[in-house]
């Protein structure tokens, strides 16, 4: 790695199918992640043994649309040729290299928002078409009430109930500036904006908003969660499955 | 089965996620067809050996999001108990059963109409979300020229030069009712509507569009083949991916 000089440090934006990888994030003893098949190809390509960082870590199953990862390599690439030369590496992973370019920024800690879109099937039966793309829910849910349920959640609040046990962030506070939910057909989308989130906090909010569409919680559940910090009192956590990291912006 | 007795015929909307199947129809000695799993699911359910008929048959990789289907039954059923039962049983084969009802028609004898969509993305990059979903062209298409192109396909025409050497209907004229183009995002939608088609004839006429939409043949290719109705003068055909059984009018 070169410390003392990052003109060659370049952003790669990525897609990938969440439902083939264990995750972003590289693990010991665990083979198939986004980043490990990312490093990989790095090194088939550049062979440079390279770490990348990526702008939201995401979990098993859980998509990107546009995630956006950093490399600092030794090496001088012309964009298109570093792209493609990734893409040939990266053929049948599940990862597609969209954008390629040269940038001094670091991606995660000048990332200045951060958006996740959430998809819903909400129809009687199953889609085999979207096998792992969507959270198949069956019972007709009130998007109306859904609608006022997420716009709860907008501002600066202490999310603590709508975060797994295993986040560790040392600050729960965050400010959301995005929350809305809208139909298309059968599918039910739900957008979410904000500088940072915590761990699995989308998705305790999507469990929790689609727990009030279906009427089996109250509407209030979400201010007394907020209030209480208590994961007890906040819903369910949503399936990866229909969760996807949309963009961020610097 | 019960000949004398149609009573018992009932409509089955089915939606199928082509990849996953050597097509629709039963073939000795390939097991993955979606006619077999179809049959296989009604006798775990109902005990009696159907063959049951489907409105269009797809080839190999191609989907359907409502193909219709009809099977003879000697037993009663009330419409959700027969498609929540058949879904019980086609659990994670790729296919669902949309909806069922009773109806007297013959499924293929009796349709009107049959209409499909052809899905192209159209970006320099793959898209993992996106595998076996539609057709990747890499190069921008020109979408006016394809408008114009698929135009040169509506009315009354002998498609003989739009069907596969293994087409097995005596009559190749057709009458397309409707052939349109148009985009959203990086995605290309075709749209074609008929009473009936011949056997890879929307392949072709996509894989012709297409390479006129690239410039690589001109316009009055489709013109020029419709009149010589020889195969070699049409364009390529487009891989099944993209092609979507959409729905049946009767």
């Amino acid at each position: 790695m070169n410390a003392l000089n990052i003109t060659n440090r370049y952003f790669l934006h990525v897609e990938y199918d969440g439902a083939l990888f264990h995750g972003f994030q590289r693990q010991q003893n665990i083979r198939s992640t986004v980043q490990e098949k990312l490093e990989n190809a790095l090194f088939s390509l550049t062979q440079e043994i390279l770490t990348v960082t990526c702008a939201g870590r995401t979990d098993t199953g859980v998509h990107a649309i546009n995630q956006v990862i950093h490399a600092d390599l030794n090496s001088d690439w012309e964009n298109d040729r570093l792209r493609m030369g990734l893409n040939f590496y990266l053929k049948d992973t599940g990862i597609s290299v969209l954008n390629v370019y040269p940038c001094t920024l670091h991606v995660r800690f000048d990332a200045k928002e951060r958006f996740y879109e959430y998809h819903i099937l909400n129809r009687p039966t199953f889609s085999p078409l979207l096998k792992h793309r969507v959270w198949h829910i069956p019972k007709t849910l009130d998007i109306e009430l859904m609608q006022e349920a997420s716009q709860v959640f907008i501002g600066k609040h202490n999310f603590n109930a709508f975060r797994s046990s295993a986040c560790e962030a040392k600050n729960p506070v965050r400010n959301l500036n995005t929350a809305c939910v809208s139909k298309d057909g059968d599918i039910i989308k739900l957008n979410f904006s904000s500088p940072a989130f915590l761990h699995n906090q989308i998705r305790i909010m999507v469990g929790t908003i689609v727990q009030i569409g279906l009427r089996k919680i109250p509407l209030n559940t979400i201010s007394h969660a907020l209030q209480t910090g208590r994961r007890q009192d906040a819903g369910i956590t949503a399936p990866p499955d229909g969760l996807y990291f949309l963009k961020v912006l610097y």
